[in-house]
């Protein structure tokens, strides 16, 4: 079946304890569709960038089978973040945001994009993201990420768009700030009463675990003993979800199981290089791999 | 099989935003016997106690069955801790720790106690726990609980004492500071080189995770909308980890996932009341219950 994601799709900088990089692509749209293409190839991007955005990255993500009709280019420079982490890489101080042609960022979605089935608004103003639920139809699963600056600059507007989605996809810190509550379960729960069918609470080197009226499950992270860059690991658990959700087709429980596995083994991939480094070389068998090794940790 | 354990029975003054307690009955060796009990009703307790330890407290203790043996009286005042917790239960701030008798503590295991199979040596100086191994005899599996405390004043003891122990037991916070790594993975791989066959690393609402030299199991916490003082949940953990141990015998990957799948669900009890009142009136099949839900959150 088929994805539609809008977000970001940016140049970074980042410093973490083993390196850096500059201009670097990024973008939470970017981490998103690479991440899905591993497992569907009907994914269709929507997001903005500037006139110096490199060719190379427009090769890359066709080469992965992103189709681009929705990546505008607009005279301007392209969105820029610049972060830095330290020894403890689940924490980024935002040294710099320049929002550049992502101030413009009005997502259009193309006709043949409309359809889609699957929808991952990655992490944007929930005003723009309450725009981009207007012009789906037919939508089976529609999934949410944001952000702390959201909840506390635009919580009216983000509270909408929760009440309209299935999934909502958040960090610990975030569904403690959204309500309020340090207990995960009692958060988890007072969102759930916000209006989606599901959150799913991403931990960090804690893994994640996801709520349904119904049911719990939770995942560690895959345990790695070297971490390199954490940028973009969100939504890249976020594409393997939804990517391996998107192949099959299935939205039960089991298959949110198994979906979780799959996000929680491409985010691992995802920080043990810079930028998406690691994914350029990445093969199936090294997905199926680590997630026939997430499977034996579920066995009693 | 037979369980050894040493360390504090204690009063405990502990006030959560959820109420208060005063005086009421607490210590390291306490929480872990009474959760081991509801496994196997060979349980050796060594610890001291003063002439003001309420006789209601030992008839609590016999009452689950539990030997006393090891259970020295001595003249002046039971050991006392008080502490606060504020919204986020996971961390307590102490406001006062009256060793009183405590400081004299020498752990001496009656005779009877020197063959068990099972030996728990909880939080105590690392000093003690090391002559209380020197004590035991015959033993299959000695598991070891520490605090940040003794990390930071008694670092070469205990680097000592978890040389010649099975397993280790400490929570995230302790992993870091022993190690320096706030990556987990690595500490914990860190401190198997320092001679332990497992570690065991407590993650709060996180839940906890066990490494060894070939495997790795994380359990999530039984998500529980309310709790109410999480004072001996680790030391609860650690008894129905080690009396579903010692009641199979078995001490396998497989049973010490489900072993901590019990420790997971004695703690989730005892975060629900004060004290030990929730253990008070617990039943076995409210026990069972509660472990086939926790076993269900494995299915893929």
């Amino acid at each position: 079946m088929s994805i539609v994601v809008v977000g970001s799709v940016a140049l970074d900088s980042v410093e973490t304890p083993f390196g850096k990089v500059e201009n670097a692509l990024g973008g939470s749209a970017t981490f998103f569709s690479v991440a899905a293409s591993f497992f569907t190839k009907d994914i269709k991007l929507v997001a903005i960038v500037g006139e110096d955005f490199p060719q190379e990255h427009i090769d890359f993500l066709k080469s992965r089978g992103i189709d681009l009709k929705g990546l505008e280019r607009v005279s301007g420079k392209t969105f820029h973040w610049k972060g830095q982490y330290g020894e403890n890489l689940g924490i980024a101080r935002t040294l710099a945001t320049e929002l550049n042609v992502f101030e413009k960022f009005a997502p259009k979605l193309p006709e043949s994009y409309r359809k889609s089935e699957f929808v991952f608004l990655a992490n944007i103003n929930p005003e723009l993201q309450m725009d981009v639920l207007k012009q789906v139809r037919e939508s089976k699963l529609i999934i949410c990420d944001t952000m702390n600056l959201w909840i506390s600059e635009r919580k009216k507007e983000l509270l909408e768009t929760i009440k309209n989605v299935d999934i909502l996809v958040l960090n610990d810190a975030e569904a403690r700030q959204l309500t309020g509550d340090s207990n995960l379960t009692k958060a988890a729960k007072k969102i759930l009463s916000y209006g989606p069918k599901r959150i799913i609470i991403k931990a960090g080197q804690y893994g994640a675990m996801t709520f349904s009226e119904t049911s719990f499950f939770a995942a560690p992270a895959y345990p790695l003993e070297q971490v390199i860059d954490t940028t973009g690991a969100g939504d890249t658990f976020a594409g393997g979800f939804v990517g391996y959700l998107a192949s099959t087709g299935d939205v039960s429980e089991s298959s949110v199981r198994k979906a979780i596995l799959y996000g929680t083994v491409m985010a691992s991939f995802n920080v043990q290089d810079f930028s998406l480094n690691r994914q350029r070389i990445l093969t199936r068998s090294e997905i199926d791999s680590r997630f026939a090794e997430m499977k034996a940790m579920f066995e009693l």
